[in-house]
């Protein structure tokens, strides 16, 4: 089936951006299903993964609405060319160690808290819905990751080591979330949501915390690197995860359960 | 663009195999380009891919043929389902370290350069004509992957050891190669083409004689597994091969250069 076309309204952009980080990051977790080191973590990850997929089908749904050309959320979440998914780049990173997971889905747990608190007071109402529900899902999975921060970098010298590495691999991709841009100020504006820029200090103060308890240094934010996932100029990892993600509903199309 | 349909004429699937084994073998050694240990060897694969996508083009347009159905080499290549897919399990396994390709490249040249020699007397003038030229460059193959094979095998203990390693994974999976079924044995009797099992004394005592070089121990034939992509149960890699591989001309379908 060819790629479906979609539309470039700024509130329909913005729900795509959140709903693709969730889908996207969800992939990836998914990815640990019966590979995490721990059988509990593995229930844990599986689950959060669902979670995440939950929440990018309501706001996917959501978005096609507004978007008014008729597609559904299979449609959409399988069926978009590369450059038409708005997930920041740190979201489609592959799933790394466990390190490198656990500490990403702290880092946009934390994300998606803060996002969706505002997101509950949406002129939106069909989107303050999805966010009063998602909002304690997402709470949990920040304790959870976080959990495993503190625990791995307050941890053995490997486990430390490891989670140093996964913070200076990751903290250059954090830059992207809150660059501000016209689809953000369109929802700030309308009152459909807060611009990603409004949420950093409150993010930064959580993973602050986070970090000292688990012992970590934050890295200088230096360099002039800028990942523009949510811009739709993925990485070079986006086509693979896309391959995989999108050949059921390729193959078969119009394929449900 | 969904799945195409196919026949199960034994001709046609005898083609499948043979094509199939050169277009999946050559997608995975595909993978190396820009990830080979040296430069010279960088190109030396890729060219090694793109003679084996040529040879699977030959075939698959012949074999489409053969068919039928109107179907062209693209369609053949990327638009099937798993189980149609007629390749022994050996060539879709993942690329593993340089030991392990090389040494699977060896094998699998070593077949396809026997095949070959005798597909030239074939009573298809067409396929006939294809192996007169398929067999040079499987000769080349068969040598520059031998080469390597002697070189890690007698080299450094670490390289020894590593192809040591290969062999014992690859081993059991070469079985399949020269079980005889009613595909082959239409082949022989309509002298299309050798039964593989025909070939499989030359190509042992290719085999042997490479390993002897290498100085490495031929594992013991035992065990009860036998692997069966040729029949078209493949092992769980081959769907992510084909969500790769497949992916562009199901996003976009009759996409041509």
């Amino acid at each position: 089936m060819q790629s479906i076309r979609i539309g470039t309204d700024p509130a329909f952009r913005y729900l795509l951006r959140l709903g693709d980080t969730c889908l996207i990051l969800g992939q990836r977790i998914g990815e640990w299903c019966g590979h995490a080191p721990i059988l509990e973590e593995d229930v844990a990850l599986s689950n959060m993964a669902l979670d995440l997929i939950g929440q990018a089908r309501a706001v996917l749904t959501h978005a096609g609405r507004v978007d008014g050309r008729g597609h559904d959320e299979d449609q959409l979440a399988f069926l978009r060319n590369e450059a038409d998914y708005c997930n920041p780049t740190i979201a489609e990173l592959p799933r790394g160690d466990f390190a490198f997971t656990t500490l990403r889905n702290a880092l946009l747990a934390t994300l998606l808290k803060h996002l969706w608190q505002c997101l509950q007071d949406s002129s939106d109402a069909e989107l303050a819905a999805i966010a009063g529900k998602a909002v304690k899902e997402a709470r949990y999975h920040q304790q959870h990751a976080g959990d495993w921060v503190v625990r791995l970098g307050d941890g053995t010298p490997e486990s430390r080591r490891r989670m140093q590495q996964a913070l200076d691999s990751l903290w250059p991709y954090t830059t992207e979330l809150f660059v501000p841009d016209a689809v953000d100020e369109h929802a700030h504006v309308s009152r459909l949501g807060p611009r990603w820029a409004d949420v950093e200090a409150d993010w930064l103060d959580d993973v602050r915390q986070m970090l000292a308890a688990a012992d970590l240094e934050l890295p200088a934010q230096a360099g002039r690197f800028r990942s523009t996932g949510r811009l739709g100029r993925h990485s070079e990892h986006m086509g693979y995860l896309l391959a995989e993600m999108q050949y059921l509903q390729r193959s078969y199309p119009g394929g449900v359960w």
